[in-house]
């Protein structure tokens, strides 16, 4: 069905209308001027925005609109675990070309909702409008934590510890699979037209990705880390700094560093890595460090807990202590396998950087 | 300069660096990953959104960036007037393509922080990143009202009065005034292109606006009615239901008819024009109710008060009561000028409409 048959008001009300409300906090969600929360006295509330804009951080011909829904709440649930709080509530605005239909809108508020659902999020509202060319995505996320409980990129210290979840690089891995396979199919469709046969006749975008399936899922259908989050309150644990890897471990590394006024030590051994990455960086001629440290869009946690808290710490599944916070005259150092010492470099994602 | 020699994170700190937190409720700003708030005991929280695209919402042969700084903050600002509300914070996202310069943004967010002073709202976070082709904005602000006072679009009743601020139809005589100049300065280039002479060696876009100041500021430089909502605090009236006026009277009305289960009967002699909206129209041969009715983006208030309150909310300057609520089975009725009453029809901006 063609969008403009329901028009903004007709698509927002079909996209929209069985949302039920998981939160006390949200007295009225989509349909009014705004939304109208109450958070009770105590709680802090969170704000996080990300705008996502077609051909520069996603690629429709090979990421489904409903994993896209499900990715693009998923970048703004990760950054309000990153700040030690739960999310609560979500707006979602869209800018939609003419190619769209209604049916593609609701394969991304399925991906979208499945994502809200698994982390009890609303959605309040949002805006939905047209665009001349490409879609454009912006959601922003509210979400709450106990005051005093919220942890920033500023508190970390000398000697403090060093902890990552899961592993890195494999979403990176899973972009370039999905870029080498795109390349592949655009040659045979070429090749078909000097033939002088129609595209159309090519069997559609299928590729085989037996074997990968890890990398494509860590790209595709990433995972805000509740669960660490959970398991560091469980253990009393208040990290000292914490955000989530978005750009790449480096750059990360560089924030906290930079607003902590410390420096950083880290060891290549201890970077968190899985099979597959590895196997799929030595199949790409890619250095399997260099992915890990700026790959990106792994939307693990970084953080930084006291020295006193190593037994602790390590204890919980999943986390790996990978290095130290050191006086900022030192720097931010990798120490690589063969104990050579090398300064690490933010060549993660920087989208308005040449 | 090229926004390239910042990068996201250097042109991020450059434009907001020197910002200060004029609200209490604002307990971090930009610069982590998320904004941190705490409102005290009793408030509710509003959060409203919307999504600019450049050539849909914005036309920068005409717009200068300072003045779309202005109006996009503005437009938000007034999402939070129409509950009842006051606005506090508000997050900034950009999508530019590469013909944007660090001076263009820097324009842009002086027109931003303008209207943010003006109503006393802190940036306190956003998403700055590339775009292929045109410019996307993505705002949302955050306000609170005291909780019991918000005031919704669903709580009106038969025989409420209805009420606007300041006059309608102004901004969208600007608009035409605007694409009708365009069109001459296009006109003019092609005509030189056809000589055989450079574009570039014609003046500048500067038509002679002289006579229609009024359109224009109404079309450029929308002002929110926070003194509106002053001044009905002042007068202790709390209206039974509330929204801006973004896409046209007849829309907006629909949408509290709609939510309120009530039909309406406004008076087209009641309906406040200004005089160089009545001279302009004439000019371009419009109607000028039916600007009234479906201009769009005047951000004025539209809001309903019990009758018993005719002779108090008729004393707020600048207010004008323009017609009253009636059962629902009655519809929405315009009383023309000779008696004759016409069914209203929402021909206002909708975007995705054909």
């Amino acid at each position: 069905m063609e969008i403009a048959e329901l028009g903004e008001f007709g698509l927002i009300r079909h996209l929209t209308e069985d949302i039920e409300i998981k939160n006390a906090e949200t007295r009225k969600g989509v349909g009014d001027d705004c939304a109208v929360l109450e958070y009770p006295a105590g709680r802090q509330v969170l704000v996080t925005t990300d705008l996502l804009m077609e051909g520069i951080h996603f690629d429709l011909q090979y990421v489904p609109l409903k994993h896209l829904g499900y990715k693009s709440a998923m970048v703004n649930l990760s950054d309000i675990y990153a700040m030690n709080g739960h999310p609560r509530q979500m707006t979602v605005s869209l800018a939609l070309s003419k190619r769209f239909t209604v049916e593609d809108m609701e394969q991304f508020y399925e991906g979208l909702r499945l994502a809200c659902d698994a982390h009890g999020c609303d959605i309040v509202g949002g805006d939905t409008t047209s665009s001349l060319t490409g879609m454009a995505i912006s959601i922003t996320c509210i979400g709450d934590a106990e005051a005093g409980k919220v942890v920033f990129r500023n508190g970390a210290r000398a000697n403090d510890l060093i902890c990552v979840s899961g592993d890195l690089g494999a979403a990176y891995m899973g972009l370039q699979l999905l870029e080498r396979e795109k390349t592949v199919y655009n040659e045979q469709v070429r090749e078909a037209q000097r033939r002088g046969e129609k595209p159309d006749t090519l069997p559609p975008f299928e590729p085989d990705f037996s074997g990968h399936e890890y990398l494509l899922e860590r790209q595709l259908k990433p995972e805000a880390r509740k669960d660490i989050i959970e398991a560091l309150a469980a253990a009393d644990i208040l990290p000292t700094s914490m955000m989530d890897i978005s750009d790449g471990l480096s750059s990360e590394l560089m924030h906290i560093c930079s607003q902590s006024h410390t420096g950083c030590r880290i060891y290549e051994e201890r970077l968190p890595l899985d099979y597959q990455t590895a196997v799929m960086a030595e199949e790409l001629n890619m250095n399997v460090t260099t992915c890990a440290l700026n790959g990106g869009e792994d939307y693990e946690l970084l953080f930084t807990v006291p020295l006193t808290l190593h037994d602790r710490v390590s204890a919980i599944p999943g986390v790996k202590v990978i290095g130290h916070m050191t006086k900022p005259e030192l720097g931010l150092q990798l120490v690589c396998r063969d104990g050579v010492e090398m300064e690490l470099k933010a060549q993660g994602w920087n989208p308005l950087k040449r």
